[in-house]
């Protein structure tokens, strides 16, 4: 069994709740039917949707459940736009934003009129926020803003009640991408102000295919799928047994961030370990206001994808963070975002921990990584003089 | 435990169903990430699309797994709408669709400028061809149609095969959708010629939450959902364990469709014992063209909702067929379609069966239902009444 230090990607389910999950499999009802079979189900869904509010500090009205993160920022970010219609249609986004938002946010420039404007990051990855301010300053039809509560790539987290702030003092709505900051930071829907926030179960130890989008009260957003009008945002049959598990992985989520900074101890444990073994490595996103479970370096003359699949015969799964098409290796728009040149950017790697990890998974990995560095950099050094570089 | 005969609200899941889904979960792994875990997890989902694929006549490159029937239907619709701009923004439609495809069109129209143009259907729920070939023939921008295999309600099953005929000989494509028909009838993607096909987990015993949209090689859809390009029609990390469940189910279902006739028979029994316990009941759909599980009747002068409670108590869970919002009874627009009148279609009972089904359980309802009807019809006397009507 190989060491997973990929937990961004997608986090194991655990045990109970696999467990959990398959008994409410196998009760029989759908929530919309009105006799006592659907309306026990109806009970259990309405119980998890409790869950999740509380682990997000919302209320269970502003719990929309989807089939997974990527609708739930394309609804979080589209509902509000189209909502918005006579407001005006300007977006406000982040550079390095996750490609959900990316690829949405570019649909609707192509598609629906609306116009994008790019706001700066810096160096370790964190929004420009006079940038911001200046744009929320200078435009006049701004739809909406919306952005990564921290960055699932390089682990950044984002000001992001400044953000909210400077938004709202203009009176444009907030949508924020929680999805990998949810179950390593302490999240407070009310206290935070946004219009809509994402969040998806698979990445807090629930089941892929269920996510969710929190819609304040006062906020609509127009749904991406119509049909039975189950949902305020969306339409469709509940899955009530993947909604019991999200509930019931949020419980289990919010009561690990107790545990959050034992967590950041063992990413701080790999950062020393990854430094001391190979001093040419970059750490990058920011050192301190990052996500406890996030590492990720450049290590120069590496190509990342060689380093993982040198890593992964070695036994360990991790990620260069980047989008890899095709078996094409593509520089990660995040870390060019960031100020990095391409080749600094190709050479990254993702570490990730989680909920599972442990301090001897830590110091394997970083045993293992000198001579996976080596080999690395020699296919790099020969990658470079094939394209005569 | 009542005796469910509401198996087309949803079916329930199978034990070795169930198995197979959580021994799925505890796979760890997104598809998407190129190490050995995901990649495993990869060739798990891709043999599910294989599955889901055969049992539908369809290649697996054309199977693109959805959050689901209604996102399927949405993105079958409205996908091709998109990706029609230029063609025409015309959509045929026959009355008395579901309400994912009732609300799609109609916020295509409201939202999208589409035009939508109506096809009647007859007394028996069936669409009236030569009102379709009359508005083929009519217009010349028409980007789809857009029509149920079998109908959810009254189970009656479409020409589908002549639908796609006149439209192919116009160069229109179709989206079909196959949810309610799939599992209790053979559907053949490729023979039938269609663009876009919609399908759900949960009526074949799979979970609630997984759907598919057929899409052909040679047809375009613009998503619904952007991100990470996963899929052809939709991004978002796959569902691996879903579509592994999804796979299973389908198989069994293909399997089961040889024991179709059993199920016809079962059903010709519950609809022979209604007629004779409760002679004024009338059979809805047509007699003969409808779906294995399906049985409808109105009972004259009852509520259809008062049945629904009195049988429910009487521990039988069965469905009105109608919408049934916020408590407020509502007549079936599908009844309505066919020429009911509101008293008539508001007295509707559909009462469907699946693969758990038994004759005792069949028997079990024809002797509880003289009772229900004669106190529903008090009610129903007792309404008219209090309305002065």
């Amino acid at each position: 069994m190989p060491i997973y230090l990929d937990h961004a990607a997608t986090t194991p389910m655990r045990g109970d709740v696999i467990a959990a999950y398959a008994q409410a499999l196998a009760v029989v009802g759908n929530p919309a039917s009105i006799h006592s079979q659907g309306q026990n189900a109806k009970r259990m869904l309405e119980e998890a949707r409790e869950q999740v509010a509380a682990s997000l500090g919302a209320d269970s009205v502003e719990v929309t459940f989807t089939g997974g993160g990527t609708e739930s920022v394309n609804l979080g970010i589209k509902g509000l736009f189209w909502a918005r219609e006579g407001a005006g249609r300007r977006i406000l986004v982040p550079e390095g934003e996750h490609h959900a938002t990316m690829d949405a946010v570019e649909w609707l420039a192509k598609h629906e009129g609306a116009l994008i404007e790019w706001i700066p990051i810096d160096g370790s990855g964190r929004i420009q926020l006079d940038a911001l301010a200046a744009a929320l300053d200078r435009f006049d039809d701004v739809a909406l803003v919306t952005a990564l509560l921290a960055n699932n790539e390089v682990g950044t987290i984002q000001p992001i009640a400044e953000i909210v702030a400077l938004a709202a003092a203009h009176g444009v709505p907030v949508h924020v991408d929680a999805i990998a900051a949810y179950g390593y930071l302490a999240v407070d829907f009310h206290a935070l102000g946004a219009a809509t926030l994402s969040v998806s179960a698979h990445k807090i130890g629930g089941p892929v295919g269920v996510g969710a989008l929190l819609i304040a009260r006062r906020a609509t957003v127009v749904p991406l799928v119509h049909g039975g009008n189950q949902q305020r945002g969306r339409s469709g049959t509940q899955d009530v047994a993947g909604a019991v598990a999200f509930g019931f992985a949020a419980e289990q989520a919010v009561a690990g961030l107790a545990g959050a900074a034992g967590l950041a101890g063992l990413r701080d444990r790999l950062i020393a370990g990854v430094q001391a073994a190979v001093p040419s490595a970059i750490l990058r996103g920011d050192p301190v206001d990052r996500l406890a479970g996030n590492v990720h370096f450049t290590f120069p003359g590496c190509e990342g994808d060689s380093l993982l699949f040198l890593l992964d015969v070695a036994g360990f799964s991790v990620s260069t963070g980047s989008a890899c098409q095709a078996g094409v290796p593509e520089a990660s728009h995040v870390l060019l975002s960031m100020g990095l040149s391409e080749p600094d950017a190709r050479g990254a790697l993702r570490m990730t921990l989680g909920h599972a990890s442990t301090a001897e998974e830590v110091d394997a990995l970083v045993a293992a990584l000198p001579a996976a560095v080596a080999s690395a950099s020699r296919a790099g050094l020969a990658e470079n003089s094939r394209f005569g570089g």
